[in-house]
């Protein structure tokens, strides 16, 4: 049975990615969005961890997976949509931008409830959330070299591909 | 057997939910806090609803519940901890009004997770997210009329309350 300690890890953890996902929203709205795209890479790297830590102690739990896909929710689905919407889209024509930008976060919530539900081991169905979150504050990182339209165009992409059907095998 | 329509009304209802959530961060963005407040009622009011069409219609569903907790997380836990924040603690002495709101926004994911798993009926253990988030969404409507103690205080209570194991009769 594992200690105290060890069998909360996992989960502070994961809500250390919680925290710079909203960090992330902070310096968003602060306009300093350098700053925002690397909190949602530092959640990236937190969430990588928690699942390794939970496997390693072997201290997986339900509370863990629900409090895994809150987090991914905020750092990975609205954290680098109002990134973008905020840091190159604001003023696009008719509010595409806004328009996108609410599409890619509706599209991460069914993409995590689908993927809670259908409880699939062995590969993901349509691409992770955190993979397109990473992808975009990536994006946000080099926005100042790469038109408009094309950061748009690969939102929407994102958006489509996390509730595909794609099937991408797990690491 | 419901049919297609009827079938995805309530998951469509919780969807627009997280929209109005998401709506609210942009306004906050955009330093109109009153319409960021009242887009927090609206997507409270469409978390009553959707939970009351899935019942009446009987098409309550895993996917469902799933997709309520995410859309919960965003339009109760970031909102308004975020449009406080912005409007009301951005200036607080020692950071204490950042550090308030990101624990709000912790005590709100844990408190989702607990719920998800424990899985009780009859009565809520912890005031509910949707609750807490209302009533930060009104405090922020009179924010000009509050001491901003006051109102650091409240939202403190607030994410305290919703991990305590107080317990609520569900009406």
């Amino acid at each position: 049975m594992p200690s105290f300690p060890n069998k909360s890890l996992a989960n502070a953890v994961t809500l250390c990615n919680i925290v710079f996902g909203s960090l992330s929203l902070v310096y968003t709205l602060d306009q300093q969005f350098g700053l925002a795209a690397i909190f949602i890479l530092i959640a990236a790297v937190l969430d990588g961890l928690d699942g390794r830590i939970a496997r390693r102690l072997d201290i997986m739990s339900p509370l863990g997976k629900e409090l895994d896909s809150l987090c991914d929710m905020v750092s990975f689905g609205v954290a680098p949509a109002l990134l973008i919407y905020a840091q190159v889209l604001i003023n696009y024509t008719y509010s595409l931008g806004l328009i996108t930008a609410l599409l890619y976060i509706v599209c991460g919530a069914y993409r995590l409830a689908r993927f809670n539900v259908l409880d699939i081991s062995g590969y993901f169905l349509g691409i992770p959330i955190t993979l397109a979150g990473t992808f975009l504050a990536l994006l946000a990182l080099f926005a100042a070299y790469l038109p408009a339209h094309l950061i748009l165009a690969l939102l929407l992409l994102m958006a489509i591909m996390m509730v595909s059907n794609i099937k991408i095998p797990k690491l």
